[in-house]
């Protein structure tokens, strides 16, 4: 097979969704887009031995490119449609390629969501993901929305995969137990798409949590002009973070990062209404704490006792949107 | 500076375009698409090492990133309107960052083109551009349309950014005369996006010549189920690759590469109206073949003797839409 054949064979599969007038295989992609609807975009770059370790399973990578990035969609409240794939690779391996491909097709057939172009390179393994979807202009969720008053949410738990990733490191030595069901979270995390189509109209502000939650939070409160109080108490942790010592465990909680839940706030006229909403979307909601007038700062509370923590952040120079 | 502030203030500028209801900053990039027009996406990667040298001038550099994208959009007679960048960079040089977002977003400018999003990673230097713009269902230039009698054009000249290329390696001397206007053509190409808007309805398939006239036309033929003729001598060359060896000429012009000029097709019934549609794009036009019926292959013409040309290829297995 010729180096175009083995691309074809692997990623280049017949338009499913009607929307796609021209999908792979001409200069550009043609895509119809409602027009009751915004166009929401949003990219992400997955750079080997930065996000992942170059000996990861291929299968896995291809979920969690994908993953990231509809997590993002999901923080709009967007609906995804279709995406771009820009792959570079130091060579052509058929076995690490179907992998890849079986990973990152799956999860986008799971969502509807239809491959409809890239790039294939040589060179140092990376992984660029563009994905497109709809919103309605109103049912956005932006980051600048948030008030005094307003209820904090998560989605799921916090700390999940930043706790995988030290038991990896061998920074941290989990049980089997503990280790499989964080291990999915850190490498096949599930974008909350439902969550956040199902949150248009009801949250006042939204963002997904890559970074953590002190960063992410972070920026609804700078967008908003507004300061939060999070009562640690109540953070929703799985049960191998919560048998860490503290220090490690607020770290890995709040700042660990590749959480890819959803933070969001909630004015109190809509309260009764998110469980409603949020009962088909598959994933737990908890409420941590709430937006209160001031500095864009968190206050950290435990039991009600302001606490003072050191954070250590993680920056690759990411900046995304 | 901190890394974020750098890249914020190299790259991140309120919206110019109306269109753009959220431009960076959020999680995704939300935008208006005119309701009488389809969507068209093109995603490139440029790899150091691959596609540029690791010393390239980084203006011209972040020039060309957009450039070859925005040449995907003209091949579809689309109107470019918006872009995300994704840059893994091996470090933050703020000089680089400067003159690679000049390069960048003074093309951007030029064709009236918001930079919507994007991500910044740490890793081995590569460039991924993702163009979005638009273009009536009609109206778009495809690659499956030629039919037998349909004039072949071709914007521009062809081999002029190979033969700057051979030069840089030091595998062809030329004067200074003859070498600076090749380098732009090589480092600055100029997208043919007025040229392909004025195509639209005029003409029967068009792409543009990223790999070299030989396998680009090749992609029209197959997608088309027809022949080409091309007459050697007609085809629009610089002076001083029509120096160059016959072997070297050819090689050059037919499958040098990183032309970016349009090739296209056009039914007789259309020829009239050509020369007034393209009066105005800024670049001139050249007929250089037919399609003929038959099996998807190139016959080569030399004043109507047929020739067999050896082309190598160069196939870093790039696959793009």
């Amino acid at each position: 097979m010729g180096e175009f054949d083995v691309i074809r064979h692997f990623f280049q599969r017949p338009p499913r969704r009607k929307d796609v007038v021209t999908g792979s295989g001409d200069d550009c992609a043609l895509l119809r887009v409602p027009a009751d609807a915004l166009l929401a975009i949003s990219t992400d770059t997955l750079v080997s031995g930065v996000h992942f370790f170059a000996d990861a399973d291929p299968l896995r990578l291809g979920h969690k490119a994908l993953a990231v990035n509809l997590s993002d969609l999901a923080a709009m409240g967007a609906e995804p449609r279709w995406v771009s794939l820009a792959l570079t690779l130091p060579e052509i391996d058929e076995a690490w390629l179907g992998r890849f491909a079986q990973g990152f097709l799956e999860l986008a057939d799971f969502f509807n969501v239809d491959l409809i172009g890239g790039d294939m390179t040589r060179g140092p393994l990376s992984i660029t993901v563009s994905i497109q979807g709809v919103v309605p202009e109103q049912g956005a969720l932006h980051r600048n929305g948030a008030s005094p008053g307003d209820a904090i949410w998560v989605t799921g738990e916090l700390g999940a995969a930043a706790l995988a990733l030290q038991h990896q490191l061998g920074q941290v030595a989990l049980s089997n137990e503990q280790w499989l069901p964080l291990r999915e979270r850190l490498e096949k995390p599930a974008p909350r798409i439902l969550a956040g189509m199902a949150l248009r109209g009801l949250a006042s502000s939204a963002l997904d949590i890559s970074d953590g939650l002190a960063s992410d939070l972070g920026h609804i409160l700078a967008a908003s002009g507004v300061g939060a109080q999070v009562e640690l108490e109540r953070l929703p942790l799985p049960p191998a973070l919560l048998a860490q010592p503290d220090a490690l465990r607020w770290q890995l909680a709040l700042a660990g990062g590749d959480d890819y839940e959803l933070c969001f706030t909630v004015p109190e006229v809509q309260r009764g209404a998110l469980a409603t909403a949020l009962a088909g979307a598959g994933v737990k909601f908890t409420e941590i704490g709430r937006i209160v007038a001031g500095e864009p700062q968190i206050e950290w509370l435990y039991h009600s006792t302001p606490m003072t923590l050191t954070l250590r952040g993680w920056d690759h120079f990411k900046e995304s949107t």
